[in-house]
């Protein structure tokens, strides 16, 4: 089911008032929903940096500022909001930081929330060797070739790399950036940004315009590792931050996995440790990545995930799912008569579908496969919100 | 104690009729003693290719090329009898075969039994890279900076750079063949196996003058894995007899460790294999090496057994030991007077601790450490038999 309008736009104002990560925050929401907190914060909240933030808050702005970029705000309970964030509620906290998001900007062509469906996240060092680029690019390149989507961050080395090699094999991937999804950090990686968004997402967690700061670089791996089924650590240096990915992995109940490299390379040290102390299973190759993510036979974190997904889809979900077409659209009263069910039941299923990622309404009014719809999913989303012309400051009643 | 003349004979001969590994004799010798079964094949034992072998057997000419070869015969019970090759005989086999060798051919300077206590065996592929060889000479010279003598056999790659890299330091190695100790297989290897018996010792199951096999290959591992603490595999490739000595380390209860390597190089595969499948530990330098075969407040089987050993001592045992110079020797009567105890019972203690390695008898008469002996421990070990000029031929009686 979708969230109401209130909601999103109490997330969306929280979140450029709190920043990403913050537990105060979550212990929270565990007594109060968004819109109190919001109200009670733009009210009458007591002093600090929230409220003041939130008094100083031009909601007007910051729309415009995304409607510029092209970036949509996605929140729990729409189609493309991936489910797996759910599981950074009950994680441990890493440095103190941790929760689940309050939204994600999404920037790109690609539909989130099924492209991260059994993803797997590549991480590594900025200043990676030769050996990890072309280990990172070819695992990556390997895993879209399989279909599997490649989760990454946007930095310089085994980040870069990784995206490169996806998008050389025609996949699609995911970069979780620390600043707004406008912003390309490092410069040197506005082309790639680009080439990323254009048939997958840029996402973030702070709205655009917002600046990468150390903090954010650290909550935003939790996203990273959350977004996967699991982390693959190519290269890292004995203090680099592919150990907090790690750790956030580890907290989510996602695997981890290192790639091992020449003993005498100083950006093999952290996988060889990881391995060693048993926090990351050895990889090197797709198959092995495939194999712990995906097992056969065996119930992992991941597997079980998945299997609920399904399995909460009813019969009469099922069929109609069974009843959309491989591509392009089709109408409701179609799938009513190819699944011999009512058109009431078929828009309920339908709905449910749409919310779960498995089907979407196409523009024209007919509906699609969630994950293979035949035009830009970010059309639809955009289109979706703001409404009827009103800026999100005005629908907020600002 | 020590063995008698009579055992020490009988073990001699069978090892020259029986191929190593052999489980029909280890489960023969769990009822029979070595004298009964020798003492039954020689005479009247059933039609077969031991009885043959025994028959044709010239013990004779086996002494007299084995002391042309400068190479001793060592039996249990010896105090260069390594105490560890007791974990043998409860191993489980290795493709069909086992067991506790009879006894070993030994040629060189080394003390057999001390050099391999705690000692770590480094092992892996002929065809090595010059990463692996690199690896594998800075491991072992690392090993013997520590005090570590290093066990390995004597192939192309690894072992060879294993052998090498310890012997740049100035360390002793042991090296476990599977031909007769005066072998040199690879004939290449010819001066690195006088190197290595100028100090340390090569090692063998079979006789002066036999041909290694690929059995004996397999069966030498064994060896290799019981005589030392732990097994380091540097590089190997899929079908590398490295598995099979990880597999009979595991078999004795030893660490098994593996160096990583780049994921593109087919010689890291059995490394990253047996690391992936938990069979191996990650290793990448002497420190995680030692850190695992003599951990710190945890019990593991090598500490275990170090532990029997000095357990085993008693508290006169010790005080002799103590009594004992660093350097040199000095004889019974001065170690009776710093140890305050009478000469009876001192030389009892010194016998004791010649058997279990801490002492030996010099050739003055004079009692010295027995790692630390002040002359070469072969020049002592081979005088002490053949005895009073008679053949080892004639002293069995044939």
């Amino acid at each position: 089911m979708s969230a109401t309008h209130e909601e999103r736009m109490a997330r969306l104002a929280l979140s450029c008032v709190v920043e990403p990560g913050d537990l105060q925050l979550a212990q929270l929401l565990e007594t109060y929903c968004v819109e109190e907190i919001w109200e009670r914060l733009r009210q009458d909240g007591p002093p600090g940096a929230w409220r003041n933030r939130a008094h100083a808050l031009n909601l007007e702005h910051v729309t415009q500022q995304a409607q510029k970029a092209a970036a949509r705000f996605v929140i729990p309970g729409d189609a493309q909001w991936p489910a797996a964030l759910g599981d950074l509620a009950a994680a441990d906290p890493v440095r103190d930081w941790g929760g689940t998001p309050l939204g994600l900007w999404v920037k790109g062509n690609g539909a989130l929330g099924p492209m991260t469906r059994d993803a797997v996240s590549v991480v590594g060092a900025r200043a990676a060797s030769p050996y990890g680029e072309r280990v990172a690019a070819e695992l990556a390149g390997a895993a879209a070739e399989r279909g599997c989507c490649v989760v990454s961050g946007a930095a310089y080395g085994i980040d870069a790399a990784a995206h490169r090699g996806a998008l050389a094999s025609q996949g699609s991937t995911v970069a979780v950036v620390a600043g707004g999804v406008d912003e390309a950090y490092p410069r040197a990686h506005r082309r790639l940004l680009d080439d990323i968004a254009e048939s997958g997402c840029i996402v973030s967690e702070v709205r655009v315009g917002e600046h990468p700061t150390r903090r954010r670089f650290l909550v935003r791996n939790r996203l990273i590792a959350a977004l996967s089924a699991g982390t693959v650590i190519v290269e890292a240096s004995l203090r680099s931050g592919a150990r907090n990915t790690a750790s956030w992995a580890t907290a989510c109940g996602r695997v981890v996995m290192a790639v091992p490299g020449p003993v005498t390379s100083a950006t093999s040290v952290t996988p060889h440790r990881l391995i060693r102390e048993g926090e990351a299973t050895l990889v090197t190759c797709i198959d092995d990545v495939l194999e712990l993510i995906h097992p056969l036979g065996e119930v992992m974190p991941q597997r079980e995930r998945r299997g609920r997904l399904l399995d909460s889809l009813s019969d009469q979900a099922k069929a109609v799912f069974e009843a959309l077409p491989l591509r392009g659209g089709r109408d409701a009263g179609e799938i009513s008569l190819r699944a011999g069910m009512p058109l009431p039941e078929v828009m309920a299923a339908l709905v449910g579908l749409a919310d779960a990622g498995w089907a979407r309404p196409l523009s024209d009014g007919r509906w699609g496969l969630g994950p293979t719809s035949d035009r830009p999913v970010a059309e639809a989303d955009t289109a979706s919100y703001p409404e009827s012309g009103r800026s999100l400051g005005e629908q907020a009643g600002f």
